[in-house]
């Protein structure tokens, strides 16, 4: 503040950084090594050269984090992160939340650019307005520049200012080109979804213990956010990318409900679909609670659900495709009569709201993606029935042999407190 | 279920509806009567009419949700709700949440349509493709239809989709369209929004008693989750569209950072930026605690920002402008050289991730909106200084006379635990 210079906020010609000598203002506590970042960086830089590209916009905020450490929820306001060949990524963003980059990318301080406040849901101009006179200045007047056309964070206003602001460069299609980059996991990642994997079981044991007749839903969800958030093994929680959901019944024949005041009954099924979080690193887990006697439809229903899942377990192998996940799934529950169309899992890891998943693979009879040793997976073969619903899932790691690792470690089955 | 006609995910030739004798298969407890749904619904066929639109798809979870009643976690997917003048809506999204929204929506079961799960994620087909298809078959081939293209949920791929789709349709900017009608709140959306405000009354009173040095951020957040999910008065309580945002001493320059597990330290000021959530209607509050012997700088910033408050609070009332509350609270600030350059408001109420603002006036200089009764803002004059940060905030009603009412009432101060 005394007599530093600050640079955010201003127009600064990028130079090549040596980032050792770089200037940083703030005490970083980065969730991963240099080496981490320097590897995702050129993996992204080789996948943008095999698109012919000079520069990538980043702007899914995972693949913001996953490139630079970036940490904050300000994903409601227009921001980037742009990627080049021989120069350190830049963060752009609202000038207020430059200062939380600063705080939190392992770029230098004038790595980081802010807009002005005006520019925040205005009519009168918008925020590409600024990034396309700032990627001007720094000579991508004619670049040929990816973005990422299907984003949450990639509106299509934003669209077409940025290609009105633009209008000599190439503006490509390079929706998941990052999300494919992180498919593999490294082992400074995989660490962190054991973190994560180890509250989910801690709240799929809570919620096992405390479901009863009669307590409100929303005071269970209240102790899955204390079981999530406290963390265990002295590692804290984050929030997940996703609220837990969890409806009973015949409102379990729907996915995406999430909870209200209503009481657990006798004779009912609830689906818990939770993940733990550790630095915005995932492992969702699903268990179903019925309270009461069963019925044979969701019993057999179980039946089959965890054949196919241990058939899944088993085929989920390096050199097997994300199909035969899928094949090996419907078998058993074709025998028992149960029509599944939805796909079965999604590739997981650093996500931010509102999907914990990578969009990238998706388990299912159209995909032929060949598996590799380090994929991580949601496998989440939900069953939404007319009028019931049952979910038991598993997060899952490609090994180099063998079948599929299980993050989480909890009995594969309907829990029933009769 | 059984002998029943099962329509959804069919195409079905659109009638024009006579709700009351339409079919409903389940059982639904919608917030807010049919009136006034009716009222949100002429109001925007109205906004529709003045703009010449035959047609308008809403993509905004929050607008949807106020047309129809949908709710659920389906955003991360393509969906939407389609507005016509003489029929009743649509809602469109994925098959599996389509038994989500026969549960929530007011409308009639065969004005709820899911494409295949195929869609989802394919980089083969997208899901505005499915949704064209049905668009034409009603007769909106070469309609004038408004999509909203400053939305997070209408992604640039999903608007050159549709474009393309229905090459002889006229697409139309109609971002915010809704947002703007839902700014005047009814009764019964101000009654939602006073129980939001007990809920954050009680999560604030909740933090000054429990934030204490040594304790780690990640075990006070999971007190904020369970004060926020219990509810009030029997009422049960919502997720907040944001989550908690905490950041102490120096990172309180940043506004958008979220929690880690580092304990509160003497000395710090941390601002908590909350807020309660009654059925998807939101009042953020925002106050700081400083634990130790606060500075002068933070002490003449607490005066002057209490002064500004006051007199934006003063201001606020039907006839005033959005900039005069800004004005009014620059004032003080100015005379205590204070630079603050970012907007200090926007409008509330109903609200899904990632923002909990309505997106429509700004409380800036810029902004020459005139104030209504019924407007319901949060009056949010954050300071992130360089190396500190103080938050005092209101959400407000502008009231049919004199200044505007605060939906909390807590001391309008720093709290100071010595």
């Amino acid at each position: 503040m005394i007599g530093v210079v600050y640079m955010y906020g201003k127009l600064v010609k990028p130079q090549a950084m040596d980032t050792a000598m770089a200037f940083h203002r703030f005490h970083k506590e980065l969730p991963f090594t240099a080496a981490e970042y320097g590897r995702r960086l050129a993996q992204t830089r080789a996948a943008m050269d095999r698109a012919g590209l000079d520069a990538l916009l980043i702007t899914d905020p995972s693949n913001m984090a996953w490139l630079t450490g970036y940490d904050g929820w300000s994903f409601y306001v227009h921001q980037g992160v742009v990627i080049q060949h021989d120069f350190d990524p830049v963060w752009w963003g609202r000038r207020q939340d430059s200062n939380g980059a600063v705080r939190t990318v392992w770029m230098a301080d004038e790595r980081v650019w802010g807009y002005a406040d005006s520019f925040v849901q205005s009519t009168e101009c918008h925020p590409m307005d600024d990034l396309a006179e700032r990627l001007v200045y720094i000579g991508l007047e004619r670049a040929r520049l990816g973005v990422e056309m299907e984003n949450y964070y990639y509106s299509a206003k934003a669209h077409s200012a940025l290609s009105a602001a633009m209008p000599k460069a190439t503006l490509v299609d390079a929706t998941a080109m990052v999300n494919w980059e992180r498919g593999i996991k490294s082992d400074e990642e995989i660490l962190f979804m054991r973190r994560a994997a180890a509250i989910s079981e801690k709240i799929i044991d809570g919620l096992v213990e405390r479901v009863e007749p009669g307590i409100p839903k929303n005071e269970i969800v209240a102790g899955v956010y204390r079981d999530a958030l406290h963390g265990i093994d002295g590692h804290w929680g984050d929030y997940p990318a996703i609220v837990p959901l969890l409806p009973s019944g015949s409102d379990a024949a729907a996915p995406h409900l999430t909870w209200d005041g209503r009481p657990f009954a006798n004779g009912e099924a609830t689906f818990f679909e939770i993940s733990g979080c550790y630095r915005r690193y995932h492992a969702p887990f699903c268990r179903t609670i019925f309270l009461g006697q069963p019925d044979d439809t969701i019993l057999r229903a179980e039946a089959a659900l965890v054949e196919g899942l241990e058939a899944g377990l088993d085929v989920a192998r390096p050199g097997a495709r994300a199909s035969d996940i899928a094949a090996a799934l419907a078998a058993p529950l074709d025998r028992a009569g149960i029509a599944r169309s939805a796909r079965c899992g999604y590739p997981i890891g650093l996500s931010y709201p509102p999907d914990w998943g990578e969009r990238t693979i998706s388990l299912r009879a159209e995909d032929e993606t060949v598996l590799q040793a380090g994929m991580t997976f949601h496998f989440m073969p939900g069953l939404w029935m007319e009028d019931w619903g049952l979910e038991i899932t598993e997060s899952i790691l490609i090994r180099d042999n063998g079948p599929a690792e299980t993050f989480c470690n909890r009995p594969r089955k309907l829990y029933v407190k009769p």
